[in-house]
């Protein structure tokens, strides 16, 4: 039975731990830093799929078949997945889990939903609800692209500040094993807008969120940033991740090297033409999934922080006139499990 | 700690009870049969917002504000919200919840979302994560006609088994006290596709997963239809509804009188012109709210099965050719704790 603190943290008491993850992302980022990390890697951004759509559903498939394979685990033992994605309608995920027979938590976070599906996985096993639970998203750059600024072959031009969503998927699977990586605690964020416009400056949008979900997981649980070997957000890109230092500058704490983010991290800014960085629920789903879990179960980390942020946007909104609210979820893993 | 019984059921231990619950709804579902039922009804469909966006976003506070009032229940003692709704990227329930600084879990179960955050809560409470958890939704007729078909003045001719989106919403608040109604019970259920492309019948798309759940309840919890006194669909609608009795009659089950649909109770099909009933997240959440709970509170209803379905489709995928998948989670509400 979870341990309920306050502010949104909640930890866990059997530890659950992460037994399988799996990844799949597209060309440009299997070329990208992180290329040699993922477990399956296309050359084709259509997935062999004839819609964008039904590209990302594909990509989400083979995420999760990866995971099952890694952990050699049958489908039917799964006994809930959590997923969702950045499509109207999450459809994404939706569509990738039709007539699978596996029962389904949908669930919209944006660019936050894999801290939030993971959370939700780890607290479902820690109290028993099932053998295993599956915590699953994607994004995709041209679904993402045509659904929330314009079609690709419209050409218009990014600004610095935007960044690239990533055609990525990850999967992690939740059980109740003896083995790291452990989940420790989770902190549900809140909804922060602070009046950001501008649908090409998600990183600034989120931020506040991100701040506010950290400070509140280092108060919540008597923890600071020193207890982490890793504080890994997603996906700030670069002007938010600046824009979350500062803020915790203000409050005298120094990030300092263990900070990172995803969508600093998928692609190579130098080399590829991405911008402020990556972004897209795929993008930190795949940075954690591919990079980081398996990192934590050998012990070269031990304790990671992961706080996937989410801009809870609508075109129709923005183009409304309306600011970006962001969130932050946050989930504590680690190699040790006390 | 809940009890896991297998194919997506699990059982409540300390039986979480539904501590308050509100509703707001359009001056249309007022003049409806069950007007009378709801706390706020507007006479404004814009809910003095200049935006239907914003509108559905202002009606889903005034539902988490009327159960708020109705339990005496601060603000500040809610530890997490589980909400979502039809909109693009959920922004009725992101718009209405920022800056509350309220923990917020957003999911996407288009027309399931009521069962989907009811069942969720009711976990959390059950496995001591909070002192209350909101469950919440919301849908409306303008914002969703617009984004799913066409706008309104465009004046397109609705086929007859069309359903009418509510505008309405529902709050219920699940809490750890010793009073009813309480949540023994939920069923999450899995994504069934059967074919269904016509974006005007979601009902018939909807029911196979409607039937899935409900047998998967039966089967699971060793219960049959005549151990409930009120089985609810919502929203099915009258095709869906009659596929669903069709379905357990090819079973052997009838249905009978005990089973009702939402989509079938909140208009007067006879002098409102709703087609084949009502439909929205809204319509499931306010009727539950607005008119069982309180049934099963004072003991007039001893057992309500609730089985919200959704419709997990996006007009860009029905354009594209795609069919239309459903979901239903299914939720045992009861006044009685054993």
């Amino acid at each position: 039975m979870s341990s309920y603190l306050k502010n949104g943290t909640v930890v866990t008491d059997t530890v659950p731990s992460i037994v399988s993850y799996g990844t799949a992302v597209g060309r440009m980022e299997g070329e990208g830093p992180l290329g040699s990390c993922f477990d399956y890697v296309s050359e084709d951004s259509g997935f062999g799929e004839n819609t964008w759509e039904k590209a990302e559903s594909r990509l989400q498939q083979h995420a999760f078949e990866q995971a099952l394979l890694r952990g050699s685990i049958a489908e039917s033992d799964i006994s809930f997945v959590f997923a969702g994605d950045l499509l109207n309608q999450c459809t994404g995920s939706a569509y990738s889990m039709r007539n699978n027979g596996l029962r389904f938590v949908g669930l919209y976070g944006a660019c936050s939903t894999m801290a939030e599906s993971l959370a939700m996985a780890g607290l479902f096993i820690d109290n028993g609800i099932g053998a295993y639970c599956a915590a699953l998203t994607s994004s995709h750059f041209c679904s993402a692209e045509r659904q929330f600024r314009f079609p690709e072959t419209y050409g218009g031009q990014r600004p610095p500040t935007a960044q690239w969503t990533a055609t990525a998927s990850g999967c992690a699977i939740v059980g109740d094993h003896a083995d790291p990586p452990y989940i420790r605690a989770v902190t549900i964020g809140t909804i922060i807008d602070m009046g950001i416009k501008d649908a090409n400056n998600m990183g600034a949008a989120m931020a506040p969120a991100a701040y506010d979900t950290l400070r509140s997981h280092f108060t919540n649980t008597g923890t600071c940033p020193e207890d982490y070997d890793m504080i890994l957000t997603g996906d700030l890109g670069l002007v938010g991740s600046e824009i979350l230092r500062d803020l915790f500058l203000q409050d005298g704490v120094t990030l300092g090297e263990r900070y990172n983010d995803c969508g600093l991290m998928i692609f190579d800014r130098e080399k590829q033409d991405v911008h402020a960085g990556g972004s897209g629920c795929g993008c930190s789903a795949s940075v954690l999934c591919g990079h980081i879990l398996g990192r934590v179960q050998k012990g070269e980390l031990k304790n990671v922080l992961f706080a996937a942020t989410g801009a809870l946007m609508s075109p129709t909104l923005v183009q409304q006139g309306e600011s970006i609210p962001g969130i932050s979820h946050a989930v504590h893993i680690s190699s040790e499990s006390i």
